[in-house]
């Protein structure tokens, strides 16, 4: 993965920088010791690192609004950070780039139930806000697998989703509206306490624009009301076609699971190792099957299913009985990319195909790893389509991360192939940004770039990432006629 | 309403314009004649009228790209049109514009339902999609009152909703992707059958740009599983108050159901004698309640709003027990602009509030008709806030005329001072441009209008829209560095 040179003037000028950030969030909101600066220097993309010039946590937009004026005034870059939990290097900072935390900006501003909205600073984390407003019954939809940590500035950023989106949609079908501040220092707000936006959907726009619009201090998020029950279902099958083949019936019935989740057979011995989740250790593949609603709606419709899945000779299914059991269940799902971790070092693709083509996919995905000579695991949201084909590799072996890199751009553009896209959830970061011309023709590239020239002019905000490196000096892709 | 000053140099060109647009599309696709093109000279907002230069109605992507590129080229401006039910003005033509009309771009192309997806022409109307997938069981969600006649194009161009939006979402939750042609001629795809788009989200932009980024041609629509059943309930209630104060206990109990609609007594009045659905004429405001599922879910549900509503004292309260019943109450609903355009001339706005101000809010509309001198009657999505305040006048009349417009702006303005919007699904075309800075600062003004110049930097598409007329000649504003 390429970096683009460094600014050799900024980087020059480290120490003015640091005594000016001191000067706008205080002493204690900056980092600029090189331990301090290591915690920061990668994110869940952890194969690639590099060490800011410094890093500023802000406590209000002000403060957020003075950084952005005086980074655009000296032409100093910014990444801005979450919870660094990016799984494609979205948050990587670069040599000459300071770091904008916005971790200590994690208030609940406003919770309205009437009109089912709740209001807050952007650093605090997905799962907060379900937790605030649980006790009267009420819940966030979009789940991460990563929501006890992730923030919903980030959340934002990359537009994510989680198990639960096949019923609730992602980040920006639950977000009404959010405060930005740009890189001049200006602030704007963008939609608000109702349904829809006036004009252009500029909050449209900005939801999964990674960082490069602008840093996002407050949002306001629509909740909903927490089903009465809900219950998982896992269905085992001899293989990975069977399982996927059967997805796509469940779907083409019309029914609508809150979650249909995909686990091959490494992940399902993986992940049932680290959490003794009761997973068909005999199956091929698993399908993951969360229905909610009533205890007879949700009996009904897990029988539907089962007929459903007849046809595709399922070698195993179980219900949750009890809430322990459910918890034991979707634990394993969302602890998967960390018990994978434990045992090999990873790549978490992101492609998103049509559901039609799950099946043949699948079969192409593990051809694809084993021509490079590597392993794969694959668990995802089956039901809307969303793949994460999880590229095993050795990150002490250079020549096996340059493979991974390769298998998973052969994937991707695979998925580009059969009418999908380069990224469901996690965006483009880093890591797919040189992919974006299989998925973009020129034109619709020229587009993108020109809007990100509108709001930076400069291309400060989160630099490198999205585009690939070198379009960026292309003129007549970047410039704004 | 202001008009722009036409360009005459290209309104003296307009027989060698004609002239070429005959090469374009073929002699059947022109309208040049003055009784042809009056047909085009308003849309569902027919207080305002204007005869465009000539309609061009092309067949194929292909001549409208042809159609933009000449247009381009000697300045021409463009309105495109669907089915011209616009209620803010948002197909009215310009003297020195020709209009696109793609009603004859309405072929069905590609019906998926493992992937749950139609591809078609943007010319085809709203309902004829859930009729082609209607025999497999599936539907198209949103469903504006105009759906027998308004096109896909023009709900995209307005991000249209409908009385079924309050459980399914709008336009903008409902499409996978679009073809669109810009001003240069160039064809761009945006999203595809699949959940998510890649780098920033430029269908969502595009999705309620009101015509003025290029013309849509293809669609891609997500289709849903029709539900078992749906029943809808009327509850009477004796004050627009109460009735109000109902829906919002209703959204705060975290109930959703498909519809929740709110008449006053005016309108209850005028649709029960054009529908005769059995409307309670004793009431002083009704709200028809619709919930679907199976005949156990309907009853369950319905059964709980009847308690959340006590306390509201209804007057009468009707469950539907046949198809008929049911259709007539909702065909008295659809039906409702139009019954009362048969007894008056008005002004539908198209305001959205937080649910919680509802009460509230309906007061003082009445206060600032009465203040005028007007009458309104109010017809609406209650559920998700959108209000339809529909303000009575005598077309032939221009003083009262100039009243209903500046009623009309007092309760959008009203709208955005409680902390709502300008528009919900109508789209703010020439009706509420005007009114734009009173919802956005001049920064969030200045972001909006670059993008317009981005797409179309001599601002030829669908002209004197959405922004105040004399700003777009403001170079801080429009330009765009």
């Amino acid at each position: 993965m390429e970096l683009p040179t460094p600014n050799k003037k900024v980087v020059a000028k480290r120490d003015e920088i640091v005594k000016k950030l001191i000067e706008i969030v205080g002493r204690d909101g900056v980092v600029s010791d090189e331990d301090g600066r290591r915690a920061f220097e990668s994110d869940g993309l952890n194969a690639y690192r590099c060490m800011p010039l410094a890093v500023a946590l802000p406590r209000s937009t002000l403060e957020v609004s003075k950084l952005l004026k005086y980074c655009q005034s000296e032409g100093i870059k910014v990444v801005a950070r979450g919870a660094g939990t990016s799984l494609c290097g979205g948050a990587l900072p670069a040599e000459d780039a300071i770091v904008i935390g916005i971790s200590r900006m994690n208030k609940i501003l406003e919770i309205d139930y009437e009109s089912r909205f709740v209001h807050l600073e952007s650093g605090i984390t997905n799962l907060a806000i379900t937790q605030a407003v649980a006790a009267e019954g009420f819940f966030y939809a979009p789940d991460p697998s990563s929501q006890i940590a992730c923030t919903i500035a980030g959340n934002l950023a990359m537009n994510s989703g989680g198990a639960h989106c096949l019923k609730y949609g992602v980040t920006t079908n639950n977000v009404l509206g959010l405060k930005m501040v740009l890189i001049d220092g200006e602030i704007i707000e963008l939609g608000g306490p109702y349904l829809d936006a006036d004009a252009y959907d500029l909050l449209g726009l900005v939801i999964g624009s990674e960082g490069q619009f602008g840093i996002i201090t407050e949002v306001t998020v629509r909740i909903l009301r927490s089903p009465e029950g809900a219950k998982p279902m896992m269905l085992g099958f001899g293989s990975s076609k069977d399982a996927g083949n059967c997805v796509a019936a469940i779907i083409a019935a019309g029914i609508l699971p809150v979650a249909i989740e995909f686990m091959d057979k490494r992940a399902i011995e993986v992940c049932e190792e680290f959490a003794n989740a009761g997973y068909p250790l005999d199956a091929q593949a698993l399908l993951i099957i969360e229905m909610e609603g009533s205890p007879e709606e949700i009996t009904q419709a897990l029988d539907r299913i089962k007929r459903i899945a007849e046809p595709f000779s399922p070698t195993s299914e179980v219900t949750a009985t009890t809430e322990q059991q459910s918890e034991k269940i979707w634990r394993g799902r969302k602890s998967a990319f960390g018990a994978l971790g434990r045992i090999s070092d990873y790549f978490c693709m992101d492609g998103v195909i049509p559901l039609a083509r799950l099946a043949e996919v699948l079969e192409r995905i593990t051809q694809i790893c084993e021509g490079h000579g590597l392993k794969v695991a694959n668990i995802f949201h089956a039901g809307d389509g969303n793949l994460h084909p999880l590229i095993l590799y050795d990150a002490n072996n250079p020549e096996e991360l340059q493979k991974a890199e390769a298998a998973g751009a052969e994937i991707l553009t695979l998925c580009v192939e059969v009418g999908g896209c380069l990224s469901g959830e996690h965006g483009i970061g880093v890591e797919k940004r040189d992919l974006m011309p299989v998925q973009l023709s020129k034109t619709e590239l020229a587009l993108q770039m020109r809007i990100k020239t509108m709001f930076d002019p400069d291309w400060l905000l989160n630099p490198a990432k999205v585009f690939p490196l070198h379009d960026r000096q292309d003129p007549s892709l970047a410039s704004q006629t």
